[in-house]
C-alpha cells in the first residue's frame, strides 16, 4: 500500500495579509502527514510591480511575463512569499524546505511558444522530479513550494501555481496516495456564489459539466477544476476545494 | 579522515552583471567535489529599494533593516539572486538547492540588540543545522545559501553574507575538512590595493597584524580576514581569498 501524500494549493488572497496567512497556516499544521505546500502570490506580484512602476498585464487571468516581470514574480513568490511562509512553518514545528521548480530540477518546463498572445517568460510543465520531492518528503521535510520553474538552460520561468500544484501531485501519484486540496477563499465550489453555506459537498465529472452549463460554476473556477480533473486522470486519488478554515477538516467540496 | 568540503562565499559585485555572475559560475564548476555556495547581493538589494523608494541606510558597511528593508533583502537576495544561480548552476550540471536560513532551519539567529545603532531585523548567527547541511550535501545536492535567516519563531532576520559562509564552514569542519573560499573581485589581498598582481600569496595571523598595522589591509577587508581567522579557529583548515578566475585554482591568497 502506498503512503498517503497531502497536496495542499493556497492563492495569493489567502497569504496576503498576516492574518490570513495565520489562519491557513494553522490549517496546514491540521493536516496529517507528509505534506506539500503550494504557494500563489499573484495579488502581491501586482503590487510591488505597481510600487516599481511596472504595469501589470493580464490576458484570460495569465499574467504576460516581460524581463522586468520575471524579476517581480521571482522575488515576490521565490523569496519575500516563499521565505516568509517556510519561517513560519519552522516556527510552528514543521521542518520545511522552500523550493522553485529549478532547485534540484525539480520541475522543468517549456518556455511556452508565441501564438495569439506573447505570454513571455511563462513556463508550461515538461517534468516533475518526483526523486527529489519524495527524498525530501520521505527524509521528514515538507516542501512549500513556489510557482517559478527554469528551462534547464538556466532560464528561470513563471508558471500558474494552479497547474503546478497539479502536476506535482500527479507526479507524487506514482508514488504516494495523493490527496489535492485547493484552499482558496471560498470554502469549496458554491451553489450560490453569494451563499458561503451552499456548499456542494461532492462533484462527479457530470455535476461539473451540467453545472458549467447551467453557469453556475465560472470565472476562475472552470480552469481551476479542469485542472483537477486532468489531475484525477494522471492518478490523484482525491481532490478537495475548500478554504483556510476547511483544512485538515472533512469540509469543501470533494471532486471525484 | 574526513571528507574535502568546499564553501564558497561569493559578493554583490560577483554576480551583479550576467558576464561577472558566469564567469564566477564557470569558476565554481572548476572546484572538484562537495560544495556549498554563500552569495551576497547588496550591490541589488541597494538598486531594487532605490527603484522602490526606500532609502538604504549604511552604519560602517552594514545595511540599516526596517521592515520595508527585509522585504526588499528577502526577494533580491532569496528570491532574485538565489534562483537565478541555482538555475544557472543546474543548467552546468550542479544539482543546486537554494536554501535561506529558515529553510529546514538550517541557519538560526538571534535579532541583534539594540545598542548604539538599532540595526533593525538583522541577525546574528546562533546555530547552524550542520545535519541538515550533511544530508543534502552526502545526498549529491550542492546548497546555494542566501543571507536571509530566522529567528525559530517566524521572523526572517537580514544577516551578512560573510558571516553566513564562515559559521557555515565552521559549523561543517565538525564533519567535513573544510576549505572557506571568499571570491571578490581582486585576485586576493594585495600588497599594493591599485596593482592586482601584487597578491599576497600566504598570510599568516602574524602577517595580517602587521599589515593591518602598517595600512596595507584596510577598509572591507578587515572584517573579511578577522571573520576568516575566527573560522580557523572555529576549526575550519583553509582560506583562501581570490576572484572568479582564480576559483579552483591554486591562485590568490592563502590565509593560515
Amino acid at each position: 500500500m502506498k503512503k498517503e501524500l497531502t497536496v495542499i494549493k493556497v492563492g495569493g488572497k489567502v497569504i496576503e495579509n498576516e492574518e490570513a496567512l495565520s489562519r491557513m497556516l494553522d490549517g496546514f499544521c491540521r493536516i496529517q502527514g507528509p505534506r506539500v505546500l503550494v504557494c500563489g502570490g499573484g495579488v502581491m506580484a501586482s503590487a510591488l510591480a505597481a510600487q516599481m512602476g511596472i504595469e501589470s498585464r493580464m490576458v484570460d487571468g495569465r499574467r504576460i511575463t516581460d524581463a522586468e516581470t520575471l524579476k517581480v514574480v521571482t522575488m515576490v513568490y521565490a523569496g519575500l512569499v516563499n521565505k516568509n511562509v517556510v519561517a513560519k512553518l519552522n516556527a510552528r514545528g514543521v521542518n520545511a524546505i522552500g523550493l522553485s521548480g529549478a532547485d534540484l530540477d525539480c520541475i522543468r518546463c517549456d518556455k511556452r511558444p508565441v501564438g495569439k498572445v506573447d505570454y513571455g517568460f511563462v513556463g508550461d510543465v515538461k517534468a516533475v522530479n518526483a526523486g527529489a520531492f519524495s527524498l525530501l518528503i520521505d527524509g521528514g521535510a515538507v516542501p512549500v513550494v513556489c510557482a517559478i520553474t527554469h528551462d534547464g538552460n538556466g532560464q528561470l520561468l513563471n508558471t500558474n501555481a494552479d497547474t503546478v500544484a497539479s502536476s506535482v501531485a500527479s507526479a507524487l501519484a506514482e508514488i504516494y496516495d495523493v490527496t489535492l486540496t485547493f484552499c482558496f477563499d471560498k470554502p469549496g465550489v458554491l451553489m450560490d456564489a453569494s451563499d458561503d453555506s451552499s456548499v456542494v459537498p461532492v462533484m462527479r465529472r457530470t455535476d461539473f459539466e451540467r453545472m458549467k452549463a447551467e453557469g453556475i460554476v465560472s470565472d476562475g473556477m472552470i480552469p481551476k477544476l479542469e485542472n483537477a480533473y486532468k489531475a484525477i486522470d494522471a492518478g490523484v486519488k482525491r481532490i478537495v476545494i475548500t478554504n483556510a478554515a476547511g483544512l485538515g477538516t472533512d469540509s469543501g467540496t470533494v471532486i471525484l
